[in-house]
């Protein structure tokens, strides 16, 4: 990595830390400048917006994500192993300590849904090309006979996804210690009742 | 109601969209003085700090919230018909036109969740309510002989929160049409495998 690289490895990994303790609208370069004791122009030279860093602030989450939650779970076997262990790469996502607000991603969801732009365009397009794995996960259990046939994938994908949501909810604004294990109790009725 | 209170209702419900629309972070004195064309200080009057602001609009929310969905569904019989009425009530708040950011909790839970202080407070107050009034709900389906014994009534309201939280991302992030449609079949699968 070259010296440039480096440091705006170093900035983005302070930005994703800031974004997800005071959301993505917290997330200015004038903010992010005092953070990190940078001129504001020196920042400049690296994300020409706001925007900008927004962005890839959301492609650093979305690179992570998919490294520690999906191509982790490659090494188990296709089929109900290897969804099981993207559950539980995801609850541990969701339950990260470095992460100071929980998921990244359920922070930039309910905040930047609404406002149209570069950010959202990017952030919905990598839920929906999560989603398309996810089902595609779903799909290979089926595949693999552990699953009846028929099962709608998409569908699975959408509740799995409002488990983690509501697991969410339970940890960071309840703080109710059993919200893990009430999401591990929902991910097994929902495997259940697709058993073949 | 009086003058001052009339005043109150109608800054109280402009306060309402422009915190769905914005975020509760951008609902200021000052943002909402301009949207109204009032002066700073005669928002002050009413409300004496944003921090009070955010909760006279939670507090809003919330009983819109128990009138709307949880105190209309007493017009349905105990027990399943009740709570498929709250369901059904539900998902018409989460995709009400009148709010033009959706669910205002959906906005609300991810925004205030780590920011300490009364909002936030008030906020997982009124939620652990809600979620007691739901498992209740639940409870009566289990007393009417709807749902097997033994069914855990919390933590059919931790699914049924995920399912309405899903839906919000499928129709505000991901503009998907069929979200609405794909809360129903997940309510039915729940509510499928609790009958007795």
């Amino acid at each position: 990595m070259s010296k440039g690289e480096e440091t705006r490895e170093r900035i983005l990994d302070r930005a994703f830390l800031l974004a997800g303790r005071d959301g993505f609208d917290g997330l200015t370069i004038g903010a992010l400048a005092d953070e990190l004791k940078m001129s504001k122009s020196g920042l400049f030279a690296h994300f020409g917006s706001k925007e900008e860093l927004q962005v890839a602030v959301l492609d650093l989450a979305s690179s992570r994500f998919t490294e520690r939650v999906m191509i982790d779970a490659f090494k188990a076997p296709r089929g109900l192993p290897r969804l099981k262990r993207v559950f539980e790469n995801w609850v541990e996502w969701g339950l990260d300590a470095r992460m100071p607000g929980g998921c990244i991603f359920t922070q930039a969801h309910a905040e930047l849904d609404d406002v149209d732009g570069r950010p959202r365009e990017v952030l919905a397009e990598s839920e929906r090309v999560f989603q398309e794995a996810l089902a595609k996960t779903v799909k290979l259990a089926v595949d693999e006979g552990h699953f009846k046939k028929g099962t709608d994938c998409e569908q699975f994908a959408f509740e799995l996804e409002g488990i983690m949501k509501a697991m969410h909810m339970f940890s960071r604004l309840l703080r109710d210690r059993r919200a893990a294990d009430r999401a591990r109790t929902a991910f097994e009725r929902l495997v259940t009742s697709h058993r073949s």
